[in-house]
């Protein structure tokens, strides 16, 4: 027997002429795998993000709408500062002829719900016959505006087929959301405006952050809009109007548009909740309001980032899903905010901001859209006093950087207690937020990767050259001297599975890497910029450090291939027990592993949630042989779990590099579906930025073979098997590069001002402004 | 066509033999209606209430278990205090051979729910055939233990029909619950002790009350208990375990049992959680816990209370009804909680105690369970500090008891801003907590008519007197000197649609009856008690409050019936314009007038909410003559809508002493159907205490005939022509009276070893110690 399931329920292939591979549809409702779809189809706009929970309920729903950077901490010891969910403004609940719509009721005759990635639309097709045998046709639309980024809209077209229709709306707003059963609001004013608009505001709770959310709706029959029968209804938390149109004919269709906003005094523009009003008041209907929508994707986001994948259609589809969702989950519009690793489609990581920004997500921005990755690292300088509050707690100097990052001034969020220890019964202590350090090496590195690709010397001066110092601050007063050598004992490293380790190597190498990159701009900027050398000194008590960083990074113990080239994880791994791990490695669920050992057994195992070494191999790739990377892919892989979405994408560029195009397409593959895949569980508390971003790393910087190696652009792509073209475009030093891959040729277009000079595949060129280099 | 909400979803009659009239059952699953079923056939012990929501989840369910005194109140000026709800226990998520088990899907081939008022126990059994054609049985049962306070049990019983089955179950504690959105839970430690109990400890945010919530489960397979492969699981306020048993094969039966437990710090004998562990991890199996809560049942309620009407079985079911929830809902353990106005079975009204209790609860226990009765009173006595406090923010003097009281020091707790006008659109004041002042005299008089009854002397020089005083004191402070007299202006009497009247004519009577009482019993202790009254005076100021009694009580404005022998209401309502109310009193819906008015505008009609005059007809019965009495019944009764619960018993009471049979019997058939009848809707915050104390009341006081006036006991019985017996306790100065009238006799057995005085029909009569009196 077919169990619901086990039935590939998405469909890619849905969209033809010029919606090919535009389109992900669903092909049948399950209300038991509604999480997916919610989190998969989410929209938004970097403003907010919203779950794409229907318009009618259903048990198993996660309503979610979050607002970039609303950060708030619910009381006890068990909370950390999070993002909330803001009051529901997309329920719709219909009552046809007496009978409540809802699709776990009578028959589905036709169904699919598709979200446009083209236009960033979901919309849901329905033939549904009632309990009682009527039938009808629903059509639901909606979308949260990239023009108007308060704005969510949805439309419902209702055509009864049997019989008229006497219909009854029940909409509003509902602030009795919740995150998890935590409620971040107290209640605010409920308020109805000239009979029309609908208001509800709500406060966070510590953080005293103000939501105003608005509604309004609009009927039309037949093409004329009407005013039906209404009747407001206050609740707790809750403000609704029951509509009652008169009677529809048999066959005619009703639409109804509802408009709804939401603003916070998190908004840079906020003055107070009338003024938000008023701004609400002028929004246009449905249609217009759509057109200034669509017309900012197709010129800000499709233009801006023309990637086309040849030959296999998916791919090309997945390339612009991931796209879609970057632009989604990224608050572009304020550097007091940064990008949460489930995005705004999930209460999952609390909306935190993890290394999965600078490592796996920002190399997007960075290369495609500066601008963003500017601000997006802003956000990290502006965190500064959280990082120096929390080096200092732990007896550092410098800028230690929260391993979960929330609002500025915010410090470490990571919360303390996961998930069930299954041998003792008690909650799992999480350590990341005390040991996971590495992440204070990572931001120094995108910092720099962000100079190298854009040349942005103004954001070094005001930011760049502080974050490279105050991390390295942090590192010289990190190490642990240990006779005639420095250490760093009693971390985790991006394998969260080892925790307590000591000289993890990823940490190691990046910490040195980060005190050397000190060293050399301190270098620098006493010829070049003195006067600013003198500034941050006083600040950072440069001169002293200085000497420090000089004399403790020579010193620094970076382990070293072994006689089989192996690069050992950290002091013990290797000598750790080996178990076999197909059985884990093909379980659907991630985490199978936790379901017979507990963390401390694990931690006892040469086993790797993700990848270490690996993406130490990756970052620093000029720093090792060709023959360690792939003894080490020999020796690890084996052993990785990648139970961590972050891990495949890494792996595939890797083999990328090392000349396995089958190994690396496959490797994507499955990256590509962490999110957008069959598995109808793995997305319920949001979509995977990280493997979003490593999604285009792959394609770009493993495929496409775009990489910068000391301030260099180098260029070798790997195109795979099936496909037959690749381009992307690229800015390098703020020339926009069009790149453009076959199996024959590379085709690149500058098409700015200046020549761009790069290493395509090892022979060094020049691309003149405003023209096109092919190599045959 | 006849709709789902159409049909008669609740049967009266399924009960036969030894369960004649003893069962309420639903005979059809409707996911519209779940709040009804859930609020009516809710479990309660009186420590704590569960709604009746199923193991399986619906997205219109409203789970709720409420620990009777433990109130917390949220962040935001919104909010007052309320009884939070506790984590939920009761779900338990069945998945059979890979489909979920879920009444919306598949096909219900039988079905019953069915609450057993006897036994206090729910059950439900039903057919299934799931969506891909495998059919099963289920039965569940559940009950809320009477002998055990902390105890929830239920037990499953399942049999596939078609097949083997293969069975998981996931089941535990989910705190993530709220009420309506509000979160009153800091997150506490989740645990799993001895791979067998779960627990969940929560702790309250601002009253810091801990909850302890543990919960285990048993296996059995025709008659075998086994442990089957289980998976411990955490998340946020939430601990689950699955539980995958090993095949079931077909037409074999598995039985689960899950017990579960709260404890809280606010319980008397608390210590701490692992004593509340402790505790728990002694409870036995279902079956052991049903036979000493069934034993319970039967002696602690049944037997105290035999009230049995013949000739009319919903009669006799409704009466049990009212017994079986009149125990739920009363904390009968702890004289520091009172009865909320939805009892323990929903959110609504926040579990605050109103003029509810003693009037329309009170009377049940004064009368058939005094001791009951006196903790109830002494709750009122605690709170006296919060109702001194609210004189005093108030400029008034003595205590000022609170319209709604939660906790004892917590004094007023009315919430200010109720459902939107819909008018204006904005929320609507709320004044009773401001305004509605009655309730200081509505207490002292359930003094009084509890001591009457009982002649319990050591209750009023503990409390009883001091509670007399006190009002008084607040009574004499409230009165306003009008030239030469007193009055009361500002108030809102019983009827909640006239805000801010001028002496309410209820008010007035009963603050006039307040200080004449005082004035007594001050008298009677200066004569019999000195010291008493010599403590009690200073601390209250007697002597000089005594001097201001007297001469205000004499002045105190009282209106009096007009040339039509009609009593304004209060000084205007007579003037206001008149409508015909036919189609809101015909309205299925309460309310129906406020779709159509807002307050403002009711406040100018001659409309009344609820008894008013009529009430004050009734307590004060002997203050006016029948011809008066008929009076006002025939003015204000039709412009009455009977919008609270309160109203019709009022009027069914007052109808049999106006001799109208037919009437009074028409008026409780929609009293005793508000709760049980067939409205699908009315009672989903949860069952009216109120109306169900006047079920009790029109048996006992209206067609039995019981009365108390001027302290003594008058019996005076009305049957109605349908009945044929009425058999009913009552305890008079300590004695039990167990009365039984049939159309033709009126037998009076006294089991106690005092002579009982009373008059009977007009006749004083004495019935023996220990003798049945009989008149034909």
């Amino acid at each position: 027997m077919l169990l619901k399931n086990d039935i590939q329920a998405l469909k890619y292939d849905k969209g033809t002429g010029e919606l090919n591979n535009w389109l992900i549809t669903e092909t049948r409702f399950n209300p038991e795998t509604l999480g997916k779809v919610e989190a998969v189809f989410s929209l938004g706009n970097g403003y907010m993000g919203l779950r794409s929970a229907t318009e009618e309920r259903y048990s198993k729903e996660v309503r979610g709408n979050f607002v970039a950077g609303t950060f708030n901490k619910f009381l006890g010891d068990k909370e950390v500062t999070e993002l909330p969910n803001a009051a529901d403004m997309t329920e719709m609940a219909l009552t046809l002829n007496g009978e409540t719509f809802q699709l776990t009721d009578g028959e589905i005759l036709d169904f699919d719900r598709t979200l446009n990635l083209k236009d960033a639309e979901l919309s849901r097709q329905i033939h549904w016959r009632s309990p009682s045998g009527d039938e009808y046709k629903l059509f639901f639309t909606r979308f949260v505006s990239l023009d108007n980024k308060h704005i969510i809209a949805q439309k419902v077209a209702i055509t009864p087929l049997s019989r008229d229709l006497t219909l009854k709306l029940n909409s509003g707003i509902n602030g009795q959301i919740t995150n998890t059963g935590t409620q971040h609001f107290k209640e605010g004013v409920l308020r109805l405006y000239d009979q029309k608009i609908m208001k509800l505001e709500a406060h966070t709770t510590e953080s005293n952050i103000d939501f105003a959310h608005f509604t309004r709706h609009e009927f039309t029959l037949e093409n004329d809009t009407f005013t039906p029968k209404n009747t407001i209804f206050m609740d707790r938390r809750k403000i609704f109007t029951t509509f009652e149109p008169e009677t529809i004919k048999k066959n005619e269709t009703i639409t109804i548009e509802k408009i709804s906003g939401v603003y916070t005094s998190r908004d840079r523009d906020w003055e107070n909740v009338d003024t938000a009003l008023a701004s609400f008041a002028t929004v246009p209907n449905y249609d217009t309001l759509f057109q200034a929508h669509r017309k900012a994707w197709r010129t800000n986001i499709w233009e801006q980032y023309p990637i086309q994948i040849e030959g296999v259609d998916f791919d090309q589809l997945a390339i612009r899903f991931a796209v879609y969702h970057l632009t989604g989950m990224t608050p572009a519009h304020d550097n007091r905010m940064n990008i949460g690793a489930k995005g705004l489609s999930g209460e999952g990581y609390k909306g935190h901001a993890f290394w999965d920004t600078e490592i796996f997500v920002l190399p997007f921005f960075t290369t495609s859209n500066p601008k963003i990755a500017r601000q997006l690292l802003e956000y990290r300088f502006l965190s500064i006093p959280g990082a120096v509050r929390k080096a200092a707690e732990n007896n550092y100097e410098g800028a230690m950087f929260p391993w979960e990052s929330a609002w500025l001034e915010d410090g470490e969020v990571t919360p303390v207690w996961g998930a069930a220890d299954i041998i003792t019964g008690e909650p799992t202590k999480i350590w990341s937020g005390f040991i996971e350090q590495h992440i204070t090496a990572d931001i120094a590195f995108a910092v720099w990767q962000y100079y190298q690709f854009t040349g942005d010397q103004d954001f070094m001066e005001k930011h760049g050259y502080e974050l490279l110092f105050a991390t390295a601050v942090f590192w010289q007063s990190r190490l642990e001297e240990n006779s005639d050598h420095y250490e760093i004992t009693g971390v985790v490293g991006p394998d969260e599975y080892k925790e307590h380790v000591d000289n993890n190597a990823f940490t190691n190498y990046m910490a040195h890497w980060n005190l050397e990159k000190a060293i050399h701009y301190y270098d620098l900027l006493l010829q070049e910029n003195p006067a600013l050398l003198e500034a941050l000194s006083s600040k950072w008590d440069l001169r002293t450090n200085y000497r420090k960083w000089q004399e403790k990074s020579s010193k620094l113990y970076l382990p070293q291939p072994n006689s089989e080239l192996v690069i050992p994880q950290d002091d013990t791994y290797l000598s750790k027990k080996i178990i076999d791990l197909t059985p884990y490695k093909e379980a659907s669920q991630v985490g199978a592993l936790f379901l017979e050992y507990n963390l401390d057994q694990v931690n006892d195992m040469q086993i790797t949630k993700q990848a270490d070494v690996m993406i130490l191999l990756y970052l620093l790739e000029n720093e090792f042989s060709p023959e360690v990377k792939q003894a080490n892919w020999d020796y690890y892989e084996p052993k990785t779990l990648h139970d961590s979405s972050l891990s495949r994408a890494t792996h595939s560029i890797l083999a990328s590099d090392l000349g396995d195009k089958e190994l690396a397409y496959s490797m994507f593959e499955k990256a590509s579906r962490i999110d957008l895949g069959q598995n109808m569980k793995s997305s319920d508390p949001g979509i995977h930025s990280a493997s979003i971003g490593g999604i285009w790393q792959v394609v770009v910087n493993g495929f496409g073979g775009v990489r910068m190696l000391d301030g260099k652009l180098y260029l070798h792509p790997h195109l795979p098997e099936k496909w037959t073209a690749l381009q992307f475009p690229i800015y390098w030093k703020g020339s926009r590069l069009l790149i453009n891959v076959t199996k024959d040729t590379i085709k690149i277009t500058n098409t700015s001002n200046n020549d761009v000079q790069l290493t395509l595949n090892g022979t060094e060129i020049s691309i003149l402004a405003n023209t096109t280099f092919t190599n045959n």
